[in-house]
């Protein structure tokens, strides 16, 4: 391959405004990432693609609709408008159509070819709580469902308005940072606030709350620049971050959720034995109980100078892995960003990125081989003598399990492309191709097992690929994250990624990390989780939403027939 | 005061088998605990207690018994018999005492005077999880009442079986170490495994469990000795090392639970983004849902070597808080215990250890003066260069704030001490003494305040003494824990007891951070919480369990009439 080497023609441009497009773009219209020569040859390789697969291409350049009308009485758009003001209540085609979608590749690309889902009656820019508890007093009288987009970045259909309804849209007005509480280290901020914006808020703290110090929010999901405050909470989220920080259920103190039952407003206490703490029933909870409107959570001191990065190249995936529980176990302090991949992402990585060619060579003399080696990265935060202590402890265990430093390389190129590189999923939607994850929780004993157990089936599929890596660590376990790729329809994407769920779960994993649980994995929860559990969600479900107007169908597996449920 | 100083004839002996007495004692029986000379004489004189006050004395050692017989039918106990064996079905006088009662004074003051409150019908001691199965299923069917004592060292009166049925008692069998699991640095373990026992066993796992390194649990409540694992998640308990190693809500990875209404089986994943996570309903239920039995726990490596101690004489209360804060948002890591004394305690703690005294000189000449001065002191655990560089941090730190480290001792007399000291509240019940204590979380924003808000009516009743402290620390506040003494009635501890509760939530404070609800602070959930709130927890209760046979009669305020809530 060189100059006689074939490419498709990548689309390079922002979507068109209006375009399908435009909703199902990843990353600002300019933020656009198109595979490498070298990354596009191994896709070709994995996926069994020839050049003439590339003829057909839809980009979704096209305007969205026409789109069957809304089948809100008119009466209920009048009395919504009376709430929030005839500019907040939105029934065009393109509102309709961009606030019923998330990003899940399932749902993306037959989008960029016109074909549409039940969608949205009416999108609904709240500008405050005080709205939206009258427009869930209003639903709740009319039996109409309510569904709930905060960024929209989701990857499990939970906004797929399966009942019609309406579509809350929380990041339009209620999206600020209402107050930095520098004593607390605490931020009470609204469910629809940016991570962006929220983190902008935080680390210029000191110009615009007066602070002696600047803040972070330690919380960088991947969908970070696209996914807001309250979805991180309710989704269980997780950052990359999070070895270090913690994750969105354990970085907030309190919640005010809105319920057809009532106003739950937890107090923002770090502990308090006064029984069971309601806070946490909403955690998880995926608009199915009520809408979070506004948010207490934790705050550290922002210190970027003090970052330190590591990159090793291991010899085997045990070896990394083993050095990574050492290091977690070690109880000398944990690294903020920790990633092990295997090596099958290894060997993508070092395609992916032309940076990391100049180090074939030498990787090579040291013995340690594609196919086998594998990568680690991370970065640590925190006070300066903290975050040499954890470099220099990290190292030494690094080296002790044959992991060979290749400098702070590895890791800075990662950070700086991390929200960009999940960009290429998008762009290859173009050909249906189709990219997604699926994410699962493990032990350290049960890891390799499952890893194994998921890259057999995965192989056994002709013509797709999959590779891992583990992203958020615990002294007790870490995840697995799998990426795989197939081309062609959708619905051999879907069987292709039920087959990947279904090894994960009966290997012994669960049907999700940190991704959620939506429409996509509640077939896997009832068996899963278990009649008893699943009937105590039910029983919560009933008290707070009586007449399921709170995102119904399917979410969470609380109401589906027993014959979708795996 | 010297030779002719008056002092009380405190009871020394162990006490007597069958007494009241064994049954109200805390610790070992052969632990008893007097008031030092100095002590006893800051005692008289803030509770304003003459030599006379000491004519009366009641030490419990009288036998227990006659009590009025179990209202248990035959069928009932025949059934119970059946299922656990006749040794393990008690109804002799003195185990429906023993297994009826906690440690709170307002309990122990007039058990030791043989006046009885409601005993259970029969003490019933479940072999296993299976036992507590049939027994749970049965008690439903007939819907005859389940109390669930564990350690029994509750000080909240959650184990008064209001409405007789029977106690389970799970510290007789079901008190095993299942299994460390060193790869997963997790421990399974049963419900009624005590403190020591657990500890013992993962201090010595390589002996017990042919692991490589020791482990340690990381959670010491003062109630230690007493308590039992499933006791300290179902009361949302903290241990006095909780600032570095977290509290038993965040310990526990996974329960099993036997409600009415089926078996809960938590999975034992740190992570995971399958819905709202039932595991949770149950930290802090206290026995109102169902049994926990068994328990997957978090474990720490066990590196006493490695533990540094830390004291500083503070000038004040303010900057020792001042400290304290940085100390805890400084992001280097955190010390294990850490613990400032207002300047009350402070005095008291001179008085209290001898080997305190020879300090005060060097004080005074340093102008850290009584009744001014506060105490800081801690421990750090962890890996060597983790712990030598916290204590480099907290050294600074606490000197820039004016604290004089007077070196380990202050720490180590504390820790020699600390299941022993309140061994004192107990001795003089015996004059009607009553010692108790009540203790709430705090914002840093609102510590001061409330603090100062709780002292002024604590200090506005004549006769009575208080001092406090702050000892669970968070980047985002503390707790304070008022310790309270008070002659005479239990009708004036009560009154008093309410006046400082009142005064805690009416400052902003919660009825609770760390000791629970029972039947103590219930009269404040309500209020405290909200109605929305509590009708969550309803809606849990009437869930798990329908007839109200799980620690029914007031529980966490689940079901008192409206003319008891405060």
């Amino acid at each position: 391959m060189s100059e006689e080497m074939f490419v498709p023609e990548w689309t390079k441009t922002p979507p068109q405004p209006g375009s399908y497009r435009s909703i199902t773009k990843i990353g600002r219209p300019d933020q656009i990432k198109v595979p490498s020569n070298r990354y596009f040859a191994l896709l070709k390789k994995e996926l069994e693609l020839d050049d003439a697969y590339f003829a057909e291409k839809c980009d979704g350049n096209q305007p969205v609709g026409p789109v069957p009308p809304s089948n809100l009485d008119n009466s209920v758009l009048q009395e919504l408008t009376g709430i929030v003001g005839s500019e907040n209540v939105r029934t065009d085609d393109y509102s309709r159509v961009k606030y019923s979608y998330g990003k899940l590749a399932e749902e993306t690309s037959p989008l960029k070819r016109g074909v549409l889902h039940e969608i949205t009656g009416a999108a609904v820019h709240p500008r405050d709580k005080e709205d939206v508890k009258k427009i869930v007093a209003f639903c709740n009288s009319k039996k109409i469902p309510i569904y709930v987009y905060g960024g929209g970045s989701g990857t499990t259909k939970a906004l797929l308005p399966e009942r019609g309804g309406i579509t809350l849209v929380l990041n339009t007005h209620m999206n600020k940072v209402l107050e930095v509480n520098e004593l607390n280290s605490t931020c009470r901020v609204q469910a629809g606030c940016m991570g962006p914006d929220l983190e902008n808020a935080l680390n210029n703290a000191p110009g615009k709350f007066n602070t002696l110090h600047r803040f972070t929010e330690g919380h960088f999901p991947q969908s970070f620049e696209l996914s807001s405050v309250g979805g991180w909470v309710v989704t269980s989220g997780s950052g990359q971050a999070s070895t270090y920080y913690g994750e969105p259920v354990n970085l907030v103190l309190s919640v005010e959720v809105v319920t057809p039952r009532g106003v739950i407003n937890t107090i923002d206490y770090p502990s308090t034995a006064t029984g069971p703490r309601v806070m946490d029933m909403f955690k998880g909870s995926e608009g199915a109980f009520g809408v979070v409107v506004e948010l207490t959570i934790k705050i550290f001191r922002y210190m970027p100078g003090n970052r330190r990065y590591f990159s090793f190249i291991f010899p085997d995936f045990a070896k990394a892995i083993e050095a990574a529980r050492e290091i977690c176990q070690g109880q000398f302090g944990l690294p903020a960003v920790l990633r092990v991949s295997d090596a099958e992402e290894t060997d993508h990585a070092m395609q992916m990125y032309p940076q990391m060619a100049s180090v074939e060579w030498f990787l090579k003399t040291r013995g340690l081989l594609p196919g086998k080696r594998t990568l680690c990265m991370g970065t640590i935060e925190g006070d300066r003598d903290f975050t040499a202590l954890v470099g220099k402890k990290i190292s030494r265990i690094a080296k002790s399990r044959g992991g060979m430093s290749i400098g702070a390389r590895g890791a800075k190129t990662w950070e700086k492309e991390r929200y960009l590189s999940f960009l290429i999923g998008e762009t290859v939607t173009d050909y249906n191709i189709l990219m997604e994850t699926v994410e699962t929780p493990v032990r350290w004993d049960n890891l390799h097992h499952i890893h194994d157990y998921v890259m057999a089936y995965a192989h056994s599929v002709p013509g797709t690929m999959c590779i891992s890596h583990a992203s958020h660590f615990y002294p007790y376990g870490t995840n697995l994250y799998f990426i795989f790729g197939i081309k062609g329809s959708v619905e051999d994407y879907i069987a292709y990624r039920t087959g990947l769920v279904d090894a994960m779960v009966k290997a012994g994993g669960t049907p999700s990390h940190h991704h959620g649980v939506g429409r996509l994995m509640n077939q896997w929860m009832e068996s899963f989780l278990g009649k008893e559990e699943m009937d105590a969600l039910r029983a919560m479900k009933k008290h707070f939403d009586p007449n399921n107007i709170m995102n119904p169908g399917g979410t969470l597996g609380l109401d589906i027939p027993d014959n979708l449920k795996r």
